[in-house]
């Protein structure tokens, strides 16, 4: 790891050349890399606090003068109980996983002696923007190493001390090892988001990890793909036939559990043959939890008599708004079409629900909603890598090519072909007389 | 099909409408249609050449007046013996292949009835830019409907009156099948494309089919994720191991096969101990076919004694350079690791090769090289779709995120999770005391 006043070029070009030598080591190197980074980080326990400790002081004073808020300068402290050891297990935790490199995904026998393999690889340099959390540095760099790409690291200036402290750790760690220096930098020199943003002669890949307004800035600044999303506006459609007990579970789940994340419930979708039998219930469960429902006329009407609800009439607005909060916009449909519909219209294409006991209204939701996510009577909190079985999330991307839904390790590689011959040349093949054809024969993926 | 004088806007957003729909029919609907799509061009054969011939009639004009090069009125000629045979033959293939949608990729229980799956999907809207050759429309409609895409095509002017007639004919073939009428849309208003570029709302993925100008302007223009490859510059790497006899014989096919195709040889790195060895040898095989050589001073001493050769000085300039024609640039190297590097920085990630017959070397090129295609002993010509077994060809990659290389039709599709549960929710889970585990087992992908 390096940390880099070079030029933003200069440093995406030495990236890249890093990434050609880190593309051909081992999963041993890589997991050694990886255990170093871990033991170095473990003992310089003490001076990184003391580094965080800095960074923490000048951001309560800027949060005192209100310039900075309460809740950046509490992500922002590495000393909150189980913080350090969490960021410390991570690093192992993604050592462990599965090498992503080098699996073959497809093998053709195109003529004798002259075999096709598809093999996973890495993709080459990540531009990975994050906001004010101190530990994401060791976590992206423990995966881009796994993952044998490279990445060029811009934190937020807030915790700079703290980024520059665990770097010099890193880096002193990876110099006895075989991964290369330049193949993990972080750029501390100010206001050079946008010169980054603009070298996709180099840089593979952005991954922002922060606010909906960072990753927007992003995608709206680079022709560089970018990982991740913008929005969570995830909707649930409760059906007639759906259980009272099942519906008011889920949706309080899905409102309730963390409101401020990506996959929380921001509007409900009604049949309007619910309106009257499964509505009540499901409101008054939200509004025991405090959420207040801004309601289309007729769900308004169907919960008029309903005690103890905050009812507020929605607005257009409202079935397009993420709110983040414990705010919930309320709409009848006439069944499931509209439903899918509204949502494919009005939807950030994350992760939609439908709540039914009619397995062909559930399947119909699921093929018609074209979200990365389409669950049937299951909370939308699901949506998360750690949830899904992949061990580490890289974030939840809602792009419609690569990678879609929640991240793990897959989404930072891609594929080569190669293909080993004995000298076959293509003018030997074809249609005509006298021409070999092609065999095309699949392959077992395991020799 | 509709062939539309709608605004972009409005033609994009009713092309999106329309995926929603195409995405849900069934294998058997999207291969009627095709089948539909087919008997009506054989039935509309003689209307749809008059019109192409009225397109050519113009076209020949506009060549007599240095308006138009030959070629591009060559490419235009519908009626060139098998082209219209091979146009409906193709709607065939791309109907008799695998269907890509639906494909269960993986499947884990979360916990007991709580299951997930990754299922193949569309991607959505498909833009699709293409210059002059009118079978394209057809090649492209059939590969959108088989995968379940929309499409908006917009072709080059000299074939217009082809394309619309091809255009009503498949409109009206499809009325009578499930697909919706916008799912494929022809635009042929004039002056649109930066319009068409800039609905990244509603568009999901480019494809420009033509020349590498054509395939820079878009990457240039969009935000729109861009798939093709801008240029093809192709490098042979000869090591002093390969066989004499094998080396001329791939070096001259990789270069002589096809000089114009993007998976032509451009630059020949040879290994300075095979200079005086194998090097006289592949400089004659490629001189009887007309090559001329662009040599640095060491291969160029090299060759200096043998006859009939046409050797110039290289410049810098020419290890750049994708000749499409029979030059080919000539430069040496110390061993395998300068080659790969010269290769990383020079070459345009398209397709490389390795001639030796030592399998180390051939491997640690294969790793090292940062290229869609890696080869060893075999000629750069095979790195085709339908050489590679894979039907169809949408067209050749070199982007570094999602389809790399030779793209088939499972570079048209991305993929949902499908979550189905029982009411489950995410606040029964976790790590705490009376918290439940995920189990997180893969199961088997069929059911």
């Amino acid at each position: 790891m390096s940390l880099t006043n070079a030029s933003p070029a200069d440093a995406a070009q030495a990236a890249k050349s890093a990434s050609h030598i880190l593309a051909t080591l081992s999963a041993e190197a890589r997991n050694e890399a990886l255990t170093a980074m871990h033991d170095a980080l473990a003992a310089a326990r003490d001076e990184i606090l003391a580094a965080n400790a800095r960074d923490l002081e000048l951001a309560r004073q800027a949060a005192a003068d209100g310039k900075l808020s309460q809740s950046l300068v509490a992500r922002l402290d590495l000393g909150k109980k189980g913080k350090f050891d969490d960021m410390l297990k991570g690093i192992l935790d993604v050592r462990d996983l599965e090498d992503p490199v080098g699996r073959v995904t497809l093998r053709t026998r195109l003529d004798h002696g002259l075999e096709l393999e598809r093999v996973t690889c890495p993709i080459g340099v990540l531009l990975i923007i994050f906001e004010a959390r101190p530990e994401v540095i060791a976590n992206i760099a423990a995966l881009a190493i796994k993952s044998a790409n490279a990445a060029i690291l811009k934190g937020g200036k807030e915790s700079t001390e703290s980024f520059v402290a665990i770097s010099r750790v890193i880096s002193a760690a990876l110099d006895k090892t075989h991964v290369p220096n330049d193949a993990i930098q972080l750029v501390t020199t100010r206001d050079v988001i946008s010169d980054l943003l603009s070298l996709d002669r180099y840089i593979d890949l952005v991954i922002p990890r922060g606010s909906s307004d960072l990753v927007r800035h992003v995608k709206n600044s680079t022709r560089i793909p970018v990982l991740g999303h913008a929005d969570g506006l995830c909707a649930l459609y409760l059906d007639p036939s759906a259980d009272p007990a099942l519906a008011a579970e889920v949706v309080v789940d899905s409102k309730t559990n963390y409101p401020a994340a990506c996959n929380s419930l921001e509007t409900l979708l009604v049949h309007d043959a619910a309106l009257s039998t499964l509505l009540p219930g499901v409101a008054s469960a939200l509004a025991a939890k405090g959420v207040e429902l801004r309601c289309d006329p007729a769900s308004k009407a169907a919960l008029a008599a309903v005690p103890g609800l905050k009812l507020v009439d929605a607005t257009d607005a409202d079935y397009r708004t993420e709110f983040l909060n414990l705010t919930l916009a309320v709409k009848t449909v006439a069944g499931v079409d509209e439903a899918i519909a509204h949502i494919n219209a009005h939807g950030s294409h994350h992760t939609d629900c439908i709540l039914t006991s009619d397995a062909q209204q559930a399947e119909r939701f699921m093929a018609g909603v074209d979200s990365s996510g389409v669950y049937w009577n299951a909370s939308t909190r699901f949506a998360d890598g750690t949830r899904y079985g992949f061990g580490t999330e890289v974030g939840i991307s809602t792009n419609k090519i690569h990678s879609r839904g929640p991240v793990g390790l897959e989404g930072l590689m891609i594929y080569k072909y190669k293909l080993r011959g004995h000298g076959q040349v293509s003018a030997t093949y074809g249609e005509g007389e006298g021409k070999k054809r092609y065999l095309h024969e699949r392959l077992p993926l395991e020799h």
